[in-house]
C-alpha cells in the first residue's frame, strides 16, 4: 500500500468517528473505498465501475469511471449484492457454480443478481459482514485484484480503529 | 447560495479543466453534484438518494445517504433516467401524466422507469442535455428543491467556465 | 397527401406484387410506412420513433430518428403492440382507461406493454387487422396525427391494389 | 464484395454528407447497413432480424425479415446491445463465457441482455465504437458471417469518406 493511500486511510481514521460502533457500511466509508479503488484502477489502466452494498445487500453507492463498460454497471452492482447475499467473495463462489458443481444454476435463481466470477468481496467487522464491494471494468483478474485491494484497505481502516475483520 | 458552496464551486472550476469541451457528464462532476446535494439535504433534514445519469440516460453515480428510504434507490435512479429520456424535469412531466392528460399511463410503458413527480432535473450545456440529476428521500417538495438546487449549482459551475446552460 | 407521397405510393403499388394476397404485414410495407411517417415527422419538426407490428402483435420494424427521445423507443414499440393486442387505436383506447373507466388499470396487466394515449393505429385489410403502427416523439397530438397519417397511406396503398380497409 | 453492393456504398458515400464528423450512428447509416445485411441474408437463404444500436448501446433500428424466428428479435437486439456494452464482438466474447471461463455467467447479470454467441459486431470510427450491429436468424455461422459482412461494409463506407475504422 503506497504512501498516498496510507495518508487517505489516516484521514478516514481520524474523521470517521463512528467507526467504533458501526455494524453497517456508511456512505462515508463507501465513498472512501470507491475513491481508493478508482485510484488503483486508474493506476493499472482500468475504467472501473465500483459498487458498495450494505449489510442487507442493498446498494449504498455506485460510481462509473468515464469510459467504463456500459455492461459493468449491472455487473458491479450485482457483485456487491452477491457477496452479502451469499456471504462469500465471488471468486470463492465461482468454482461452486461450474457445471456439476453444488450451486450450478444459482445465477438464474435470483433475478440474475448472482455473479459467479471474480471482483466482489465482503466487508467484515468482527467476523460479521457489514457490506460488500463489487468492481467491474477490467479483465476478471484485474477486477478480482481491485475488489481485494478495496477490502484490504477497509481492513486497514478498521484495524487502526481498534477493531478486527 | 451560501459561502460554503461558492467555495466548493470555485474549487471545481479551478480543477475540472476539461469542462470547456465536454458534451457528456463525467464522474468527477457527478461527484461534486452529489456532494452539494447531500450537504443541502443534510441541512434540511433529509436522508436522500442522489443519482446522476449521462447524456444517454445511463447511470454514472448513485449515492444513498445513511438511513435513506430503501425505495429511494429506484426512484432517484429512475428520475435521473427520466429527465434525459424525456428531456424535461419530472416536475414539468407531472401535469402531463395526470388522468386524461396527454401522457397519462407513461409511467407503465418503459419498464416502470418513468417517474412522474418532482425531484429530477436535466443538466444542460449550450442548450444540450448532457446528463440528469435525480433525488429521492424527502417529501416531493424537498426532492424537487434538492434536484433544482443541484441543477443550479451545475449552471453556476459551467457559467464560471464560460459556457451557457 | 402531397405529390411526393403519391409517387412513393405508386411505386409501392407497382412493386409490392404480393399485396393482393397478404394477411400479414411484410417488412417491405413496414419500411414504406416508416419512411412516409418519418418524412411527415421531419416536415412538422418531430424526431419520431416509428414501430410496426404484425398480425400477432410482434415487432416487425422499429426505427429511431436522430435525436428522438430515448423513452420513445419503448413507447412506440408498445403502441404498435397495443393496437393489435386490443384491436383498436390507442386514441380510442384512452377514454376507456381513465379512472372509473371500464379498462382502468389495463396498462399494468400486460407487463406495461399497453399504451393508453394517442399515436398508435391498427392496419387493416378487408376488415381484418394485419399489423399495427406506433409513433412516439412529439406531443400526443403530433404522435396521433403521425400514426393516423401512416394508417391513411396504408389504406391508399391497398385501395390501389383493389383491396379495402 | 459484389458490384451491386459497391454501387450502394458509392451512393451512400455521395449522399451521407455528415459522415465526416459523426461520433454516433445515424438512422440513415443504420438503414443502409440493414439493407445490405438483409440482401446478403436473402442471398444465403436466411430470414434474419437485423438490429443496430448507437454508441450508448441504445437501439436505433430493428428490422425483421418475413418469416424470421420470433426469438430472433430479442437475440438480434441484445447482440447489438452487447457489442457496445462490452466493446467486443459476440464471437470474441463467446470463449470467455464458457464454463470455468473468466466471464462465465455474465449472460445472466445484465437482465439477460448479454448474448454470448456469434452474430454481433461493433461499428468503429477512428478506433471509437459508435454503434453496434446484431444479426439473428440463421445458424451461428451464418449470423456471424452476416454481422461481420455488415461491419465490413461499414468500414468500406467510412474509408471512402476518408476516415479509418
Amino acid at each position: 500500500m503506497n504512501g498516498n493511500i496510507s495518508e487517505l486511510i489516516e484521514n478516514v481514521v481520524k474523521n470517521v468517528l463512528d467507526l467504533q460502533k458501526i455494524d453497517n457500511i456508511t456512505l462515508e466509508i463507501a465513498k472512501v473505498l470507491a475513491n481508493v479503488v478508482e485510484a488503483k484502477a486508474k493506476e493499472i489502466g482500468v475504467n472501473a465501475v465500483v459498487a458498495v452494498s450494505n449489510n442487507a445487500a442493498r446498494p449504498v453507492l455506485v460510481e462509473c469511471m468515464d469510459n467504463s463498460y456500459i455492461a459493468s454497471y449491472d455487473v458491479a452492482l450485482n457483485k456487491a449484492y452477491t457477496v452479502v447475499a451469499l456471504k462469500m467473495s465471488t471468486k470463492a463462489l465461482k468454482p461452486l457454480c461450474q457445471p456439476n458443481g453444488p450451486l450450478y444454476g444459482i445465477e438464474n435463481t435470483n433475478n440474475g443478481q448472482i455473479v459467479i466470477f471474480g471482483g466482489g468481496d465482503p466487508l467484515e467487522i468482527d467476523g460479521k459482514i457489514i457490506g460488500g464491494l463489487g468492481v467491474s471494468g477490467g479483465s476478471e483478474e484485474q477486477d478480482t485484484l481491485l475488489s481485494a485491494y478495496g477490502a484490504e484497505v477497509f481492513k486497514e481502516i478498521i484495524k487502526q480503529k481498534g477493531r478486527t475483520a
